[in-house]
């Protein structure tokens, strides 16, 4: 019997990260080995909360070794989100709280989504259910990856179970929920040292919608007329990734975690489904304000997958 | 806001007309409202249980309505086995046991599946989580659904957790779990009155295998002998249903709810596919005894998946 590896979505966020590391922590409690892993770099935000609660990241995968018998996904289950080669392994479990797609086993297995903002939310109750303490250290990244995921619980993802859920964990993490996740988002929003390249991979996602392949990279920002005052660079390092990947549509989300909008600017033959999907124009230089949008899952994904499936 | 419809799969089995009355009973106890469906006839083997536990078939339908908003699907995920417009329904919950292909949404949803050999086990665990008492009609309704997809306890699809449900259900609803068991299957097996196409449809499911489309229709016999008595008048049926379908392979199981074997007859161009899944040879008539083999999901389903896979 080989490992069992616990692992969020490419480009990881802080719910990726922080609920590989509590779920690893839970099964091990319950006396069953798993190890934590990620499959990218750690940002800045999440860099911030395993620091404040003196965790390492997990360790980096690049694919899934032979020594590996099964594998969990927490936060993402499209295989395209997932481990280069996550359909030569076995998967034993999914926890996560994404609309499900472009997934699919030979054999039945533990799968659990819940329409919840957060999948520390649902790792928060998997605890309870197993009567299984949080302990301070797992209980701030599990609010942490809630403030992330919410936005400060601003987000319409979020739901009152995350709510209470914060709540609850900040509590036990010893920690004001305001003054936390503000410092918390703000370590993330400094896009200072990244490159072009940088802002449209380090949270991008890829979506099969019908027959359409959409990128969409989201970043939070303090000040979102900064990122766009450098989009010479932007727009030709968007059309390499079209080109490289064959995408019908990259959409770059900038979104103003202190007014709670997103300013989209979308590149590919497939731009005019933006403008379906959220009533809006593109201006000259293929942007435009969603106001009140800042949820990649919630709000663009499926207003998009609507406009591709007409 | 519509309706909500709970129901399984086409060919509806005992778990998938159980599962639906008894999760519409829940949720009706914790106020919300849904009604239990079906998409097809009620086989013998599900009536002795209604009859016996005084429950109404749930009511047939053959498409959702538009007076429906959203719907809540038992015992099943793929698309194909599901009613034929699903694509077009709000999928608000999934409550299943077996492997998940072929499904997806655009909106985040409670989907639960579990490794379990029956959803009305995962059934009775949410009775006890939302602290609902299960009645003792409901009891025989779940303990009818884990007889039935367990042959009594006896497939490998049987978890203990499965056990330890029905004879904890076997209890509340008054009854002997091996007497009861045996007189239900056996109601089941009865396949007197039955003709060739019946045979054929009454419990078939088709699978998407790779690039292939596979049928396979199972039917539990206490004398298999006398069902391939009639291959004559099968074999052309079967020639039909391949090529009104389109499909690359139809697997007809007999399985013998005595011995617990089952004796496969394959057709269609990807019949060799059986012998390679099953290392077993096809006689003369396209037939082979799968000693052992007893679970569709478990043992065939995921056998001749990988087969097509290679």
């Amino acid at each position: 019997m080989g490992k069992t590896l616990i692992f969020g979505h490419k480009n990881p966020d802080t719910d990726t990260i922080c609920s590989a590391l509590a779920y690893a922590d839970l099964k091990n409690k319950l006396g069953i080995p798993a190890e934590p892993a990620r499959l990218g770099s750690v940002n800045k935000e999440t860099q911030f909360a395993l620091d404040y609660f003196k965790t390492e990241a997990p360790q980096r995968i690049e694919t899934v070794d032979n020594d590996v018998s099964e594998v969990i996904l927490v936060d993402h289950n499209e295989f395209q989100q997932s481990v280069d080669n996550i359909k030569d392994v076995r998967i034993a479990e999914v926890v996560d709280h994404h609309r499900i797609s472009n997934f699919e086993t030979s054999e039945p297995l533990y799968f659990r989504a819940e329409p919840v903002g957060c999948t520390a939310t649902i790792l928060n109750k998997m605890y309870k259910e197993n009567k299984i303490e949080v302990t301070k250290d797992i209980a701030g990244l599990l609010v942490s990856a809630i403030i992330s995921d919410s936005l400060l619980l601003k987000s319409p993802t979020c739901t009152k179970e995350d709510v209470d859920a914060a709540y609850e964990l900040a509590e036990i993490a010893g920690i004001n929920l305001e003054a936390y996740g503000l410092e918390m988002l703000q370590a993330g929003a400094d896009l200072s040292d990244k490159s072009v390249a940088e802002l449209l991979t380090m949270d991008a996602k890829e979506f099969s919608m019908e027959d359409a392949k959409v990128e969409i990279a989201q970043v939070n920002a303090v000040d979102t007329a900064k990122i766009y005052a450098l989009q010479d660079e932007i727009n030709p390092e968007i059309e390499k990734i079209i080109n490289e990947k064959n995408l019908d549509l990259f959409l770059f989300v900038v979104t103003d975690i202190l007014n709670n909008d997103s300013e989209v600017l979308a590149l590919g033959n497939g731009k005019a489904k933006v403008e379906e999907a959220f009533h809006v124009r593109l201006d000259n230089n293929n942007r435009a304000l969603l106001k009140g949008v800042v949820s990649r899952k919630k709000q663009i994904v499926t207003a998009l997958t609507d406009a591709f499936t007409k």
